[in-house]
């Protein structure tokens, strides 16, 4: 099914958003789709979100933010649990979007929870990632920490009515002025927003559909190609990870680790007779065997 | 060399540490740093660092708040970038924790930035996990979401002078009372601290220890067995992830994703074709070429 769904992929303008919990990702998601609604584009929203046993209430309160959307055929929403799935937000996150833009939607939203090297490179494979910080906490010196000004092309200054806000709008500019960009092309917009009233969301908008045009059909194409690639090894990596998670006896993951953990064997061996007990027979049975 | 040391391993006590930029890390490690010098401890401190190209300063930074160690032969302390390597995280961390407990010190710091699923995951690989929240921010249901309540032994709201932070603390004491562990045995302590003064930080190393000696020699061990699966896995799953970067032609990665971008091939097609590449020739000559 995924296979048929190919040719008709690529339509959709991926937008990426992220950044810390409670820089108001959900209510800048439900405004962004709001105006996106008003200017006759369909959306769909797909929340990637590192799952607890008891944060069911906090997802549940996220979708209840975005009820406004709820009665509307023009906008999905799904929100999808990465929990203990180290490997799983690489690959699952690209797959569910290939799925939404082959459904036919104008615009597909990716937020992702945490600023994290894995949230902000799921975010960063997007046509155009947006980056969301806080007033304070999300200056400068620490946007460039979390290595999130690589990936931004649009940078959102969110809560933009509390102090500090122009403190970190400045140090945001200037950090962006001082790392131009490897491609050149792009100098990451700037933008304050207040999600809960919607001040500076159309602002925001407009910053995303520039950059889509900034990039123009060769850098979407090359970003793209980009997504692609990190998709396919994912899915290759999975593969591998469920083949090491079915390999029991003496070259099983868990024994191993137990001799490794014992101080008998080290992690490199260990790892070595893994991938060696991977590999297929060398007959023709065992090849076949293996699919 | 590595494989020399595995008998030496398994001394000194790994505390993980981790939290969202902006909440302390830096400041808190220099400050436990300096309360088990006191106690005679030695310490070797690794941060893992997301870096970017202009993030040399507040890294360089970092290490001139820890200066007051500087002088100290009892006080190890390495950077470890992490940039680009969305699994090298995982495999790094592990190996280098392996050489600073063989090099004999009492105590290894693993610090993380970030709140995203890997850092998490790599600090709750250490025997103790200790987890920085800021008032307001880093409340109950936020921290629930970021899924930090799972791996964290004790919790800490730095900046406890700030306002919210008697909010905080109750929070994160409903949340944890809620949330009780599978393992039953180890409730998380949650602790306050002002770390640029010092204040609650005997109290942080004190529920560090309290939490040491509840694992026991058989929670050490089963902890110590999970680390060591991870640290296998991640280094099968590099090895992997190198033998693909170095496949060329036409199952090569750039070439099968650009037909995936180009909805010519779905990318799990394009998954199994990279994979069968990976497999060694079936003949004798062919195995031994792979090495």
């Amino acid at each position: 099914m995924l296979a048929a769904l190919a040719p008709h992929a690529g339509r959709a303008h991926v937008v990426g958003l992220t950044g810390p919990p409670g820089v108001g990702k959900s209510t800048t998601s439900s405004a962004v789709v709001a105006r996106y609604r008003r200017q006759g584009l369909t959306v769909a929203v797909l929340a990637v979100d590192p799952t607890s046993p008891f944060s069911g209430g906090a997802l549940l309160g996220d979708r209840v933010r975005m009820g406004e959307h709820a009665g509307d055929r023009g906008v999905f929403i799904r929100s999808m649990a990465t929990r203990g799935h180290l490997g799983g937000l690489s690959s699952a996150a690209p797959q569910a979007v290939r799925v939404l833009d082959a459904a036919g939607f104008d615009v597909v939203l990716l937020e992702t929870v945490g600023v994290g090297q894995s949230e902000v490179e799921v975010a960063g494979t997007a046509d155009t990632t947006v980056v969301l910080v806080a007033p304070g906490l999300g200056d400068g010196v620490q946007a460039a920490k979390a290595g999130i000004l690589e990936v931004a092309d649009v940078l959102v200054v969110n809560h933009a009515d509390r102090p500090g806000a122009d403190r970190t709008v400045r140090d945001l500019r200037a950090a962006v002025a001082l790392g131009a960009r490897a491609d050149g092309a792009w100098q990451p917009a700037v933008v304050r927003t207040v999600a809960t009233t919607g001040e500076g969301v159309g602002a925001l908008v407009e910053a995303v559909a520039a950059h889509r045009a900034a990039l123009g059909e060769t850098g979407l194409l090359e970003r793209r190609r980009h997504r692609a690639a990190r998709e396919v090894e994912a899915l290759a990596l999975d593969a591998v990870r469920a083949r090491i998670a079915g390999l029991g006896g003496g070259d099983g993951l868990v024994r191993l680790a137990a001799r490794v953990a014992g101080g008998e064997l080290d992690p490199h061996g260990a790892a070595e007779r893994l991938l060696t007990a991977l590999e297929p027979q060398p007959s023709a049975e065992g090849l076949s065997e293996r699919r």
